[in-house]
């Protein structure tokens, strides 16, 4: 596997950490909040555009986001992600069986 | 290490793949943008009310949308990340040597 495929999402979290705790911290949860909302815009723009270097950047940008407060929150993504280990979290199927919704 | 420690971004990914890739495609991408976006509101009620288990809820269910629609939309997750590889993409420091903005 090369290294993108390694990745640990404490890894990433811890990563990201070490770039940005201090100043997302100096900046506050809802500063910080405001930051992530305004690379979901930017997703936003790319997704309607269709530009796919530039989505892949949007993704990884809103991911850094999301991990940051994430960290500032003492929230380990890693746990949180274990929600979906057992399939949907609502009707514990893989793929999900719930009624469809739009 | 614990199962969440070791959790891969790339696992991850197919793993929300797995349970929701099918059910989201057919919402279409900017259906699936939509959810996301609600997710994130919810994310901001639970980053104001400050209740630790709901935030990591809500942590890990946006954490689950960005990796769908990423799928959708043909991107790795884990190759996304690598941007942050070296330390901030802007200034190539860790940490962050950027000029502060609020």
């Amino acid at each position: 596997m090369n290294e993108a495929e390694r990745l640990g999402v404490r890894e990433f979290q811890q990563t990201i950490e070490a770039i940005y705790y201090e100043r997302d911290s100096a900046r506050g949860k809802l500063g910080t909040f405001a930051w992530l909302v305004e690379e979901i815009g930017e997703l936003s723009r790319a997704l309607r555009r269709q530009e796919p270097g530039n989505l892949e950047e949007e993704f990884g940008d809103c991911f850094a986001w999301l991990a940051s407060l994430a960290s500032m929150n003492g929230v380990d993504l890693a746990k949180a992600a274990q929600k979906y280990a057992g399939g949907c979290p609502r009707c514990q199927a893989t793929p999900c069986a719930c009624p469809t919704r739009a």
